[in-house]
């Protein structure tokens, strides 16, 4: 009896020695050249072996049953992903732990089947003279399928104004001034077109309604997205990644994201919904896209002056403003009309929700998400990262089913809905759990288009997860390259040079352009956007060129964008890892120095930029460059002593106490009463901007606002937001600073 | 050798063993009938130990030495005692680990001393008749100083208007009303007389203004603060504790509290400040307090109408409205002037602040809190509260410098500056800390003026808290009485009947009377303001006599208030008995389900008293009882899970999330855009209302505004606010519900 208990007794000390070995194993070198070498002691095997898991082929696999059928929001194609994602989630060999529906009933816009937009020309006499297409040609078999959604603004009233038409560049304020001011054309009951680019999509309504523009069209430059090509013979796709000439970019026409109708609430059964009228943003007046091949026919027939040089595109002619078709020409006299039929519905929006159950902290968040909903078939945008989220999700749960791991914290997969018509899934969802998020999440990560095109990572994120990214992205080869990381290639792409850091990679700020946005700039989670992306001396597309067109395909992406899915692989190895650093680092992988750096380069563009406009009214910067100086104190000291710190796994409570001014660093940046008349926006760093001044923004914008004003007090607003930022920055020193105040 | 291992073994194991039981010593009974018996393991003889310690002769004495000077904000007084505090809690022997002052520069108002504020009665000759006193009587030796500050109505604007007296009563809306529209008098350019109460002191000037009144005359009537005692021979101090009749009230005639230039921020030297005239909530015309005395030669002979009955007081006429004075009388055809010189200044006012260290949890504060300032000596308004705190920090203290203890939470000592002048010195204090505070603080005590009487406790708190006070209150012995705890006498005095308890004292809801007001409207930090107060039955005093007025002394307090100091210790025993169980139980001593039983009752009340007038608009109440039975399920299966973990101190981060959870709950209620036009009340249960239905404020408010408006969409109102409580009893179901959203 003795010699079993003694044998059993060394067993469970043999496995308790095992256990702890491989529980408190330190890897040889897990830090980088950037800021302190942090305990993180997590596994670094385990990340090479899920980086290793994360199968090419699957990826293409999974790409091509996403894009199978077009998925627009609510509709079929949508809800059988819905399916899809929930059975994935729930499946036993690789599952999550939990799979959840979530539906919001939110306001959307869809043309009608029967009654399609068009843009017509239409004769003094009634003659309809030109008549622009439905939808794309189908060049290639079984790419285009019945449920394809005709190119439509979404959220553009309908209505079916006829004008003169005038060509008026990219629709801007400027643009629209120069015609009105410079060259003396009268705007009323014009219609202009526009091309994308310079200004949202429905700012270019917005715009041009204030000089009396009735109706807008807007179509995609050659010059801006095909690097010229116009051929359609042997020049664009099906022959190359440019756009076709029938090809339509379609998108949302609003200014604010989330549902409109239930701004910072979540639109649930019960909500109060505010009347359409009441809302913000929209454009006023009917707006149709067209593709190049309609548009040269409208812009080439123009009369009028010449449009200056920087208003020249690549439709193939000289561009003239009008008003009115040239004299002569085939459409002489003749007015255009803008046809939309567009109708607003309230709609149910499903997100889904995956989720691995911490061990030891399940009440820490990292959330890892990409919508779903597409315009048509969607391969690149948004099921390349669809189906990069569904190969992390895969090998993680596969490690958690076989009861191989689990993370320290909670991984929170989100698939949103409604993404197209404005960021609206993920708006609700973070709005609904807006007190648990804002109190539990340690990061959202967003891939969206996972690629772009094939040449090097982009990444755009707070300061504080640089270091993280960089740290992945120097484990995962460089697509393409031998003896190359993500990291190298990067940087040798884009890069700056960092006082701290030398030579680095560039990480660039969040807009709100993708998923993210309510996260960051509403609930200040620190939050990061991972894509791959575009060698830029080889291409000046605006973005890829079958963006939101019928021709964003299974065979487009395989063919033209990722080859070989090897950027997809990248993608999904650098964010899976970034995302198991987070979920599983003992302390959190941020660096606050970083976050610093970034706050002193906002401040000292303010005081080159901004600081001699200020002297001039007596408006010291004084205090901000305090501010500035002591969250950096603030960050160092803390650096410093968490580098002290030892053995914080046995120290829970510590532990937990810096890992919340980690977390919490970047909720001290938000201010709900800094930007009155910005929905959603809080971040008092990164909002939205209207001024060109890279600084904070409320500053930059109320600067601009002063400069333009004859009131007194315009320069006070001036020296309210100094406080504003001033205030925050010193607050976020106090969050670093001891755990006492004062 | 052996022997001496073995033995040193024995003993560290003895040590070992006696250190653990000492740790995790469980007392015998600490839960209460109320709620779940949580595991709380708080040392109780250690508890019993600083009760034992609160000394009555330390309080008084250290209650005289406070009251010695008048020590209005920023006086030499008060500079007096800034010193005091920070050399009491620097003291080696029984001071705390720190003591900071933390200093703001705010708008501050002051009448001036060579150019004495007045009211006077002048002939149409121009003689002055009558003249108001500047000061109050000396009735005693040694209680008022040369430094007395003459009676003022801080903030109100100076000016000198004159006109036709009216008798307004309370300066109430309704008042103003009856007397123009019931009455048919022209309040253009007359001056008011009215008494405290009924409203705001700022809303008297506002109310008035909006009639034509040009300066308005506040006094204390008899009836309302002397249970009708008049007499200054034997009925008055220094014979009894009613007002003598040259008694004045001071205070701040203003509605929002805080620096007033500086909404939300700190007024540091850096802040931006809004011009005065931007101020909103000051009474636009000049205001001048004055004695019954004075009072009743102004009212006596009024001319006009009777007053109604319920207008009528104790100054021993019968009240007539005027405008004017009575026919005849000796201040016929005169008018009255109301003279008034305040000035407004920016001073710099200070808070001392002195922490005790958390030795587990540094991160997480107990707040404790009371003002400093006075109008004049302030002996019961602040300085009972001060001397209570100044008790119970000392016996803290020395526990802490003799290594006896620490406790697990840091605690913090504020004495905050200003507060007469709007709740100043707290309001900054939270805003520059705003951040680390609404992250870190389990709750906020506030004892502001310890006794008003001495016949029982008197809590207003967060329904959260309930528990905790109910377990200290248990504990102390109630004075005056034997074998009688405070808890038992309080129930006697004030109780009702709960659903979940039985009978149980009543606690109150929080206003913004005190200091408290922006930890728990503004940073939704579970807050409490604890006092002995009165016996209803034996008075009808609006408030101790003495308040506000040159006659709150020390003679005052010991003769009339509480002679024997037994009412301050017994607060000091309970105040600092609920400090120690928070800052000191494993588990916070909050019951969630006493919260959800509150809102429970908010909600029956507006389906009683709004449901029928919703119903007629077709607006149902479903959605928010839906959301209340949520939270009432989330709150009891939270205290079930809660009941069943066993062994918490061994899981310290289970034991952080279960007392996140309880922290955080009281922030769910926060809605930073629940009420736009209410400065820093962002809690939707207990914002200030204007409704008299005791539900929740904003819905209440919308519903009042909806039933006395045309407009077709003052109901929309009504919905978005049933939206902003449904979301965040929601919200807060979801903070106590499992660690994963969803």
């Amino acid at each position: 009896m003795k010699v079993w208990l003694i044998s059993v007794l060394v067993g469970a000390a043999a496995l308790t020695v095992g256990l702890l070995l491989g529980h408190f194993a330190i890897p040889k070198d897990g830090g980088t050249e950037q800021g302190a070498p942090l305990a993180q002691d997590i596994d670094e095997e385990l990340i090479q072996s899920f980086m290793d898991g994360i199968d090419v082929q699957r990826i293409e696999e999974d790409l091509r049953v996403l894009s199978k059928k077009p998925h627009m929001a609510t509709s079929k194609g949508d809800t059988e992903l819905v399916k899809l994602l929930l059975s994935r989630w729930s499946d036993g060999e690789s599952g999550l732990d939990e799979a959840n529906k979530v539906t919001y009933n939110v306001l959307l816009s869809f043309p009608q089947k029967d009654k399609p937009n068009r843009v017509t020309v239409v004769a003094p006499n009634g003659t309809e003279l030109f008549k622009s297409r439905i939808k794309e040609l189908n060049y290639t078999q079984d790419q285009l399928d019945p449920d394809v959604v005709q190119p439509f603004a979404a959220f553009a009233p309908a209505g079916t104004p006829k004008g003169k038409l005038v060509y008026a560049n990219q629709g801007t304020m400027a643009d629209f001034r120069y015609l009105t001011q410079d060259l003396g054309i009268d705007l009323n009951n014009t219609v202009a077109i526009v091309k994308y680019g310079g200004t949202g999509r429905g700012d270019k309504g917005i715009n041009g309604a204030q000089f009396g523009v009735v109706g807008v069209i807007v179509y995609t430059d050659p010059a801006d997205i095909n690097d010229g090509r116009v051929s359609d013979l042997n020049e664009t796709y099906p022959h190359s990644w440019y756009l076709p000439p029938s090809g339509v970019e379609r998108g949302s026409y609003k200014s604010n994201f989330g549902d409109q109708l239930t701004p910072y609430y979540p639109a649930k059964a019960y909500t109060f919904r505010q009347k359409e009228t009441d809302i913000k943003g929209l454009s006023p007046i009917p707006a149709q896209p067209i593709g190049f091949e309609d548009a040269r026919h409208l812009i080439c027939a123009l009369g009028g002056v010449e449009a200056p040089s920087e208003w020249q595109g690549g439709l193939g002619c000289k561009y003239r403003v009008g008003p009115g078709f040239g004299n002569p020409s085939s459409f002489e006299n003749s007015d255009v009309q803008v046809s939309v039929f567009n109708k607003r519905e309230v709609k149910p929006s499903d997100n889904v929700i995956g989720i691995i159950r911490g061990s030891e902290e399940p009440d820490r968040y990292v959330i890892y998400g990409n919508h779903r909903d597409s315009w048509v078939h969607g391969a690149i945008d948004p099921s390349s990262g669809t189906a990069v989220m569904l190969e992390i999700s895969r090998v993680l749960g596969k490690m958690v089913k076989h009861g191989k791991w689990r993370p320290r914290r909670s991984i929170i997969f989100g698939s949103w809905g409604a993404e197209e018509f404005g960021l609206i899934g993920s708006t609700e969802w973070t709005e609904e759990f807006y007190r648990i998020l804002t109190q539990r999440t340690v990061a959202y990560i967003n891939v969206d288009i996972a690629v772009f095109a094939n040449a090097t990572l982009r990444v755009y994120g707070s300061p504080v997860v640089q270091k993280v990214v960089f740290d992945a992205a120097q484990q995962v080869p460089a697509p393409g390259h031998q003896d190359l990381s993500v990291y190298s290639n990067w940087m040798r792409h884009s890069n700056r040079t960092s006082p701290r850091h030398g030579i680095i990679p560039h990480v660039g700020t969040l807009g709100a352009g993708s998923d993210y946005a309510s996260f960051f700039h509403y609930l200040g989670i620190s939050s990061m956007d991972i894509a791959y992306t575009y060698d830029r001396s080889a291409t000046k597309a605006r973005i890829y060129p079958a963006y939101h067109t019928a021709y964003d395909t299974f065979d487009y992406a395989s063919r033209f964008i990722d080859p070989g899915f090897t950027s997809h692989q990248a993608v999904g190895r650098t964010a899976g890892n970034v995302l198991l650093r987070l979920a599983d680092s003992t302390v959190l992988p941020f660096n606050v120095s970083d976050y610093a750096e970034a706050v002193r380069l906002l401040y000292t563009t303010a005081q080159d930029q901004l600081g001699p406009e200020l002297s001039k009214r007596d408006i010291s910067l004084d205090s901000l460059r305090g501010a500035v100086e002591q969250l950096n104190r603030a960050s160092e000291s803390f650096n410093r002593q968490l580098s002290q710190l030892q053995d914080l796994r046995k120290k829970p409570l510590e532990l937990r106490r810096v890992n919340n001014q980690l977390m919490l660093l970047e909720r001290s940046f938000l201010d709900p009463l800094a930007f009155p008349d910005k929905l959603y926006y809080r971040h008092v760093l990164y909002a939205s901007r209207s001024s060109p001044v890279l600084t904070f923004p409320g500053l930059a914008d109320a600067v601009q606002r002063a400069k333009g004003s004859t009131e007194p007090t315009a320069w006070d607003a001036v020296c309210r937001h100094l406080t504003i930022v001033t205030h925050a920055l010193e607050s976020a020193a106090s969050v670093l600073d001891g755990p006492l105040p004062g």
